[in-house]
C-alpha cells in the first residue's frame, strides 16, 4: 500500500517534470527498502487498544516509512552520507543523473537541493497517508498531539546531532539527551503511542509503552552508535567505520573520551583532528575505543536497557494494564531484535 | 497570533538546545517580515464564503505564512542567496553564529543544514496551525486537498526552478510552466481557494478564483522576474541583478533570448557563460535584455492578465456567482496591487 501511494503521488505531482522517472524510483526504493521498525511499532501500538487487524491502521502505520523517508533523504545531505543501504544515497545518484545528462550548474549541489525537496514530499505526503488513512476523525484527533511531538523532536534532535562534533568533546549527558530526542523517541516511543492513541488506549497503557518505548529506543540508537564505528558494510549498508569518517559525536565515541586514559585520550584527540583518515587509522581509532573498555559499557547500557523495558512492561500487565499475551510477546520479540548485536 | 504560535512551538521543542534564541528569533524574523500575501489571499478566499470575520479563519489564513517560511528558509539555501529582505539569510546568519562560537566543522554546511531543519520545523507547524485553527473537521475536510495541491506543487515547482538554468536556454512554454506551478499556484490561487474551501463556497465561486488566482499569481511571478533583473536593492531586499548573478532562467531572461537578433543573443550567451559578473557586466545584461524588448513584452503580459482576471471575476459575479461588492473591490486592487510596478 506504501508503494502504491507513493506511485499515486508521483503520478499526481511528480509528472512531467525533469527526471520524473529517477525521482520516482528512488522514492520507491527509499520507502521499502528498510526495516520498517517504525511502522511495526506503530501498528503494534494499535493492537494494544484490542481492536484487531485493520486495514485502515495498517496505512496509518505504513505512513511512518514516508516519514523516515523524509529523514533519511535530508540526514543523508546533511552529514554528506555516500552509502545508503548498500547503494549510492539519493543525493548522490541525483548527481550522476544531473552530470550524465551535460546539465549546466553545479551537479553535487543540484543533487542536494533535490534530495531535500524530495524529502519535503515525503514528510507532506506522510501526513497526507495518516490523515487519509481511513481512520475516524476521532481516533487521528488523539494521535495528532504524538505526531506532531514526534516530527518536532526529529528535526531539533538532527539540529542537535549536527551540532556536537566529535572534535569538540560534547558531554555523554548531552549525548544521550539527543540521542533520546532524535532517535530513541523516533523510532520506538513515539510510533507506539501514536498506534496507541489512534486505537483510543487509555493512560496507563500509554505510560506503559511510553516507559517501554524510551528504553528500548535508547538501547536501539546504542546499538546503531555501535554499528556505526564497528559494523561491517555488509551489515550496515554504509562505509566502514562511517561514523569516524564523520567525527559523529556519538555515545561510544564520547563515553570512550571520557574513559581513557590521559595517553589513550591523547591518541583519541590527534586521530580526532585529522583532516582524512586512511584504513590503518580507523583500525587504530576502534582499537582505542575498545581498549578504553567503553565497547563493553555501552553493550551493558544496551543490555541493561532492553531487559528494564522489557521488565517495567511485564509489570504494567500484571498491575492490571490491559496489554494482551500476544503484544507483550511481540514486544519482547522487538526489544530483543531491534538492540541486538548483529555485526 | 503567528508570533505566539511560533513562541510557543519554540518553547516546547527548541527550548535547551544550543543556539534557541538564535533559531527563535530567526523565526520570528521570517514568519512575519513579509507582504502577507499568502495568508491575505486565503482570508479573502474565507470571506467569500459570507460568514464574515473570524479568529479562526484569521489563524488558519495566517498558517500560510508559516509555510511561506519554509519554502523561504529552504529557497534560499538551494539558491545560495546571501540577503533576503534587506538582511543576511537565516543559512548565512546560523553560519555566522556557528564560526562566532568557534565550532568545529564547517560552518557554512552547518548554517545550511541547520536553515534546512528550520524550514521542515515551519512546514510541520504550518500544516499544525491550520488543523488547530478552531475550524470545524468538516471545514478542514474541505480544505487539506488543496493544501496537499499547494504543497505538492511547491516541491515540485522548485525543483523545476533548480533545473532550469539560463545557460541551458529552456523554452518560454516550461518556464511559464514551471512559473505556474511554483509561485503562480501557490501565491494566489491555492490560498484563495483554500480559503473558499473552508467556508465552504460552490463550485462556481471556487472555479471563478481558480481563474482569477492563476492570472494573477502568473502576473506577480512575472513582476518578480523582472524585479530579479531590474529591482533595486532597496525595494527587492535583495542584491542587484540577483537572478542574473544566479543565471536564473526566469521569464524575462529566457524571452529576452527568444527575441534577440543573433548578435544580441551572441552577446547574451557570452555574459551567461562568465564565471563571475562585473557591476558593469550586469549592467550591459541588463541593457541588453531591455533592447531585445523583453521587458516590454512582459510588461504587457503582466498588464493583460491582471486587466483578464478581474473582468473574468466581474463576469463571474454579473452571471451570479455569489461574490459581494467588497470582496470584488478587495481582489480589483489585489490583483493591482500585486502586480504593480515599484521599482
Amino acid at each position: 500500500m506504501l508503494a502504491e501511494f507513493v506511485r499515486d503521488r508521483c503520478a499526481e505531482h511528480v509528472r512531467g517534470v525533469p527526471g520524473a522517472e529517477l525521482v520516482a524510483g528512488l522514492l520507491g526504493e527509499y520507502v521499502a527498502g528498510g526495516k520498517y521498525l517504525r511502522s511495526t511499532f506503530a501498528y503494534i501500538g494499535w493492537l494494544c487498544g484490542g481492536a484487531g487487524d485493520s486495514d485502515a491502521a495498517l496505512r496509518a502505520a505504513a505512513s511512518m516509512e514516508l516519514l523516515h523517508a523524509f529523514a533519511l533523504l535530508q540526514d543523508d545531505v546533511m552529514d554528506a552520507s555516500p552509502m545508503r543501504r548498500g547503494r549510492a544515497t539519493a543525493h548522490v545518484r541525483i548527481a550522476d543523473w544531473h552530470r550524465a545528462r551535460g546539465q549546466a550548474g553545479d551537479a553535487g549541489r543540484f543533487g542536494e537541493s533535490a534530495a531535500i525537496l524530495l524529502g519535503d514530499l515525503c514528510l507532506v505526503w506522510a501526513e497526507q497517508m495518516l490523515r487519509e488513512s481511513g481512520l475516524s476523525a476521532a481516533a487521528l484527533g488523539r494521535a495528532w498531539p504524538y505526531y506532531d511531538a514526534l516530527r518536532g523532536e526529529l528535526a531539533v534532535g538532527q539540529f542537535a546531532d549536527l551540532f556536537y562534533d566529535a572534535r569538540r568533546r560534547p558531554a555523554m549527558a548531552d549525548v544521550l539527551d539527543m540521542t533520546r530526542r532524535k532517535s530513541g523517541n523516533y523510532t520506538v516511543r513515539r510510533p507506539l503511542e501514536l498506534g496507541a492513541a489512534l486505537a483510543g488506549c487509555d493512560q496507563v497503557v500509554l505510560r506503559a509503552l511510553a516507559g517501554y518505548g524510551e528504553l528500548v529506543g535508547e538501547a536501539f540508537q546504542l546499538r546503531d552508535d555501535l554499528l556505526g564505528v564497528f559494523g561491517s558494510p555488509a551489515v550496515t549498508g554504509k562505509p566502514d567505520g562511517g561514523d569516524l569518517r564523520e567525527r559523529k559525536a556519538t555515545s561510544v565515541v564520547v563515553l570512550a573520551g571520557e574513559l581513557a586514559t590521559p595517553s589513550q585520550r591523547e591518541r583519541l584527540d590527534r586521530l580526532c583532528a585529522r583532516d582524512r583518515l586512511t584504513e590503518a587509522e580507523i583500525a587504530a581509532w576502534r582499537g582505542l575505543i575498545e581498549e578504553t573498555g567503553a565497547v563493553t559499557q555501552i553493550e551493558r547500557m544496551i543490555e541493561n536497557r532492553a531487559t528494564t523495558a522489557w521488565a517495567g512492561l511485564e509489570n504494567a500487565a500484571v498491575e492490571g494494564a490491559p496489554l494482551d499475551a500476544f503484544v507483550l510477546t511481540v514486544l519482547r520479540d522487538l526489544a530483543i531484535r531491534a538492540t541486538d548485536r548483529v555485526w
